[in-house]
């Protein structure tokens, strides 16, 4: 079989050319994002083999089956990892949306059938087929939009079923499409109607049930709770962690996004990989995470589509925790898969500068999906997975002109997934 | 001459058909946008000659020199107006973005040598051919992005030759580029440091040398100012919008953006077109509107960019007034031209509803910008300048599902400048 080999050559600098073995970025490191200016990038078979700048390129002997692509004036960076979405749903809710500008409050819409029940009841409706070839269309423009890894939550199925089937269509994605797919496991997204006035019962069915076999048939890498007010609590969200962590399935959870009620703590006693939202923190919530491995995850989408408070970046980083950053990407509220204006937000709303931002969509959103040894940097040995921008005049300029689309070319495992300017 | 003849057929809708002699849109009727379903409309010579539903579609007999778009699935709406814009200027100032970000205010950032007088060094610096150049590209994106008329101000040339220059480009870009450009003499947008001293000598040069110039050589339709604390006093813009007015040149202008100090009463004492910015506004500003022909234009982009408040949308229709929209792109304030995200925004910040919002970014902005009569509808005997959607559910889906590009295809005067899906 010929080799699958890509030489990407002249880049304006080649971004997040890490070491091998820097597997996270944490507090002022995080301002420190290493290029490699006028660049070049060898992969082969899907996996990067070389890289290094003018001086030290070493010449190409065997032209034979190489793909080059010449990047003169524009960036090099590895593609975005977002690792916290709920992609696989059977519908957007639009109508929601403009009930909201109407006026409407949560309640009422979810009086109205809205919310995440409004999502459960389409879900559990719809078959495979269809849920499948939606969430395909949904990852096919966010591969467009650079994305290399994506996180998948269940969690509008709420009955073993439907969260099994959610799983399942995740999977498939996972087997189709170029983009790695890590999934996750939440049953623990709302109280199902079902059970309304039963919450152990259910918290004993993802226990006892979900967990097992999500586990037994590898349907999922990580179990999550949606640990809020009217939703879950800290206790109920440790129950399902420890029952996570006896299958294998590590916590990566939802707290701290209208109140601060000891998720967090919960969370890190348990090793959570991730602790994800972080709107509403406390000092202690911060002191909390501080000598953990659990990788605080924030989703800016959110925040702005919402109108609620955005994460504290910047006081994280001072604290010396890494910062990673997803999309939340999900129909109610964050109706957008885009990890380019995460890190436009992440700048111009949470002052991250712009190496931050970019290493909190690399290399720690890599991290935080359990990716970070193939993923997230430009490093020899890893995944050849890699954006190249339109020609700009500087990395900064991608987050301030937060309008446009600056990419030209999305390369996954070494092959190209958007064709661009850069094709000859 | 062969005849340019377009037929687009099978639209989802027809968006904004408003009947012949509808030049703008207030109040409660801003709720109100009009459209057809399963629409078609032709159109020869970049003129709409016919609009319809199936019920009505009387065939086609002559199919000679007939171009035809599929738009099923598809909205058709009148392409974006964007009627305040600075897009000619030197060159974007991403550095003070990560000035800011880094903490700096803007006194600091104009000590370094920031803020407007940043962009005039460097323009004033800039030959035409450069300055074109880049102004060229930019219009090329936002026409990409729907845009169809741009109204582009002066007031980074701070000299007379300079403004003039800027003005000159605008005048090419209007020749070359397919899209109507409306241009506005914006020299007093601060004052220049060699009238630091003398601020009557430069209002002066602007009312008895500029805008007679500029009027004479129809290089302007329109004159501005910032009327604003540190930059031009009411009184001051009183002055520059009385000299313009003798010389048909009517007022579009700043105000309001973060002092109320009586600009709107001086803009609308003088007749102006549109009072533009409007973060700021008591509710003495917003009566001083009622039973005006002003049209209030609100620019969220540059909220969301700032962090400074959205413009009272929902206070401005409420009292019975118009509303449009614009991008206020520009290197300092607003990096963006995408009238798109503006529309998402005003739906998401301003709580317009998708109605509304599409209302004000089409007939209010044309409007706005003197172009009601040709442009910002669907109606016979308009410019058949237009853009066709990939295929959504429904029209709010366009503001709600932001982080996407729902474009495909878009039309100036009869002829494709955006090929989509819909291209045969």
């Amino acid at each position: 079989m010929e080799a699958n080999r890509l030489l990407i050559k002249n880049a304006k600098a080649l971004v997040g050319t890490h070491p091998k073995g820097t597997l996270r970025v944490a507090g002022a490191s995080m301002a420190e994002l290493p290029m490699l200016e006028h660049g070049w990038m060898m992969a082969e078979n899907g996996v990067i083999t070389a890289l290094g700048t003018e001086e030290d390129w070493p010449g190409i002997s065997d032209w034979n089956g190489l793909e080059v692509i010449d990047a003169t004036d524009r960036y090099v960076l590895p593609g975005w990892c977002d690792p916290h979405t709920h992609s696989v749903f059977a519908a957007p809710r639009e109508g929601e949306f403009v009930d909201r500008i109407n006026g409407l409050g949560y309640e009422e819409i979810a009086a109205k059938g809205g919310g995440i029940l409004n999502s459960a009841r389409k879900l559990r409706a719809m078959g495979e087929e269809e849920l499948y070839a939606g969430a395909k269309a949904r990852l096919e423009e966010m591969m467009h939009q650079g994305t290399v890894a994506v996180e998948i939550k269940s969690g509008y199925g709420l009955d073993a079923a439907s969260e099994l089937k959610m799983l399942r269509v995740a999977q498939r994605l996972k087997k189709t499409l170029p983009l790695q797919v890590r999934t996750t496991l939440l049953a623990a997204h709302a109280l199902p109607p079902e059970y309304k006035d039963n919450r152990a019962g259910y918290v004993d069915l993802i226990i006892k049930q979900l967990i097992p076999q999500v586990a037994g048939e590898g349907l999922a890498q990580y179990v999550d709770c949606f640990c809020e007010r009217n939703y879950f609590t800290a206790e109920e969200m440790g129950l399902i962690l420890e029952a996570g962590n006896k299958h294998d399935l590590k916590g990566k959870v939802h707290v701290n996004q209208f109140s601060s009620m000891g998720g967090i703590q919960a969370a890190v006693a348990h090793n959570a990989l991730s602790v994800d939202h972080l709107e509403v923190m406390e000092d202690a919530d911060i002191e909390s995470l501080r000598g953990t491995r659990t990788i605080p995850t924030l989703l800016p989408s959110c925040s702005f589509f919402l109108g609620i408070p955005y994460g504290p970046a910047r006081e994280l980083i001072e604290a010396g925790l890494p910062v990673a950053l997803a999309t939340d990407h999900n129909p109610g509220s964050t109706p957008s898969g885009n990890m380019n204006f995460v890190v436009a937000l992440a700048c111009i709303k949470l002052r991250m500068s712009p190496e931050q931002a970019v290493q909190a969509a690399t290399i720690n959103a890599a991290a935080a999906m359990g990716l970070a040894e193939e993923l997230g940097s430009l490093t020899v040995g890893k995944r050849a997975s890699c954006l190249i921008t339109k020609p700009v005049p500087s990395l900064a300029y991608l987050p301030y002109a937060f309008g446009q689309d600056h990419i030209d070319t999305v390369i996954i495992d070494g092959r190209t997934v958007r064709t661009g300017e850069t094709a000859a």
